[in-house]
């Protein structure tokens, strides 16, 4: 089953937005076996839009929408799905009830809110739980196309709640077995030198696929045909991978590395804080977007002035001024201090230059020190390299996030 | 003139990477009065790449291409180059030394390097100074096709000291002016029901879009035409819209409320600090991803548990049992209590239940308690109805900045 993806919008022409839905619209649907052909950007122009979909349906079997669904006038998709099905807008009680829901008490409902309550006719509407644009479900020859809203959170919302588990069904004959493997310590080229000849030497049935983020790397087993048989198959192929990566295995399945923490600390009944210099609190923003963290996760001290160092984490200032805020001594203070002081069992701290000012020759931009503490036993990582502040920062954090982990074997 | 936009490579179609060039390229284009009609994406395969080269060069002067120029044999840009242009590939000089000199001291040059010195003979080789893989600008009936590399801080250096400067020359005078304003306050379809007469009189030269996100909305008008005369109408549609927004109008520019907050901080110099419950953290990440926050930003305590509250923000424990964590009450402690312990001027705290648990009759999930304090002023907001864990926290950061920045002006 072949897919492609069209999402909508002038912001995306001129730059003013990111596309991220295609990106991840693309591996949900590589998950369940469905291969994204072609993704296509249009403007909010009717004649465009129905030439993207004409194209689209002519040569994929499932096509995903995205954006134009707003209450505005720039919004323009509904109109150009009417037109492209011929059919009219029709008003939808579900969805007119779900967007009054939305809004209750929120703001009064104006004609635009009514209109949003409009749908085409001749598709089957699912409801959008989050929002306030309904999403539609076409069928025509046997292909499908999918129109849902262009605010990330309630497209990902819609898309792992309703239509995920219905392309999953109509695609169930070709079935499909993945297998994740989390693998910390490799840059992505010395990871697939190493694995060169297993890799090349895999089943035709089995791909391979890298997907890197900031410090790991995902490597994802896809293989396709009779269930018992690729079982087996990968099976073979995956006691092989672990022969040659072992330790390096983080896990052997596609979660986070914050949900392995979590699951640590609930079996080992312990407590987190975190202590946080250039991460700036995005460690602890990491470890609190996994609901029911309460559990384990006490609180952090952002520590971003040398004097917050010293006042809420006890950092000696001799400490700072013979070693500077960046160093190995000041970022193991700063861990034992949070631990002391929110009286948390473990505890990772971080402290570097995320640039672009603040180098110096012996401690360029890009340097992070990075401390864990659990009782008396203490590990300590050192981050190098500038890849630009942000990237800076999101890679102190999985580091440090990893340096927890390991503590916590 | 229109140009499309297209991006080569499987990694973009399995949501590996996200396709961050087109956006960039969509931006810079549009700066120079080039629109951009339309984005594709396509896979490392020579038929779809040479198609979309095809439907891109039918409809728009200038089709800009990225990606699959590297060595590795799935980059087969060049060839499929080659075979739409009727043209073969030849050895360049220019670029064989170019590769050299970037792998000087690096790698040693294997066949692989030495084919990247490879170009197709009809066109003019553009040299690439920061990277191995080199630029062909092809022309054809007043047309031009600039193949680019994928790698975007190559990209981006080839576009602007290369390809921009070219293509400013190629179209003129005809320009696009851009005028973005920041909103709060409105939900889209309030907004617009308010704009509509303002919406419905803009002269037909200048457009519209509304572009929400997390509780913002970017109002952006786009003219095009002669420069002079555009100015001069939209100082005029300008105004009127101030008339009618007044103070909802956050900023006259294309900028963030954690920049706004930055600058007014400086202006007063004043600090900030940030005591954070259900954002964990999130709140004072949104501020220290700025460069050159530590002029104004000291820290944050996240308060996850109450006994943090009390322990790190001398929260008052008759408080908490008295109202709840989540209350008025107890947030404004919490800012109270951060500005005083970090000795900063300004601070603001949230605390709330982001879900999906955690909810109770009079305290639903997705309630959460915002306090802003400068001094002795203090605001609150209370932000209700959920929206997910995800968007409840990212909702809440926005509002707590936006709070602070109404308290700051």
């Amino acid at each position: 089953m072949f897919a492609q993806i069209i999402t909508v919008g002038d912001e995306l022409l001129i730059g003013q937005v990111v596309d991220t839905n295609s990106a991840w619209m693309g591996e949900a649907l590589n998950h369940i076996g469905i291969e994204v052909l072609r993704i296509v950007s249009v403007r909010d122009r009717h004649d465009e839009i129905i030439q993207a979909i004409d194209e689209a349906m002519s040569c994929a079997d499932v096509v995903l929408m995205t954006g134009g669904l707003g209450p505005t006038k720039d919004d323009i998709t509904k109109k150009a799905l009417c037109d492209f099905f011929n059919t009219k807008l029709v008003f939808n009680e579900m969805v007119f009830e779900n967007v009054k829901r939305i809004l209750a008490g929120r703001i009064p409902l104006n004609q635009l809110n009514k209109e949003q309550a409009l749908v085409p006719e001749n598709c089957e509407v699912i409801n959008n739980r989050v929002g306030t644009a309904s999403v539609s479900w076409f069928n025509r020859n046997n292909k499908v196309l999918i129109s849902m809203p262009g605010v990330p959170q309630e497209m990902k919302v819609v898309m792992t709640e309703e239509i995920l588990p219905r392309l999953q069904n109509r695609n169930g004959s070709n079935s499909v077995i993945h297998k994740t493997f989390l693998i910390r310590n490799h840059a992505e080229s010395v990871l697939a030198e190493k694995l060169t000849d297993w890799e090349t030497a895999l089943p035709e049935s089995i791909k391979l696929a890298y997907l890197p983020k900031a410090g790991i790397i995902r490597l994802r087993l896809t293989a396709r045909g009779d269930v018992l048989l690729m079982e087996e198959l990968l099976a073979k192929e995956v006691s092989a991978l672990k022969e040659i990566l072992g330790n390096d295995i983080i896990a052997e399945d596609d979660v986070s590395i914050e949900n392995l923490i979590g699951d640590k600390l609930r079996q080992k009944k312990m407590t987190l804080s975190t202590a946080e210099s250039c991460t700036g609190g995005s460690v602890a923003a990491r470890i609190t977007a996994i609901a029911g963290c309460s559990d384990y996760f006490k609180g952090s001290v952002v520590a971003y002035s040398n004097e917050v160092k010293m006042s809420m984490l006890d950092v000696d200032a001799a400490l700072l001024d013979m070693h500077g805020a960046v160093s190995e001594e000041v970022v193991i203070a700063m861990a034992k201090g949070v631990a002391k002081n929110l009286n948390t069992d473990c505890a990772v701290a971080t402290s570097g230059i995320a640039g672009p000012g603040g180098g110096t020759p012996d401690k360029p931009v890009g340097t992070v020190w990075i401390a864990a503490v659990c009782g008396d036993e203490i590990k300590t990582y050192k981050q190098e390299f500038n890849r630009g502040r942000e990237m800076n920062i999101e890679r102190a954090g999985t580091n440090a996030l990893l340096l927890l982990l390991t503590m916590l074997e």
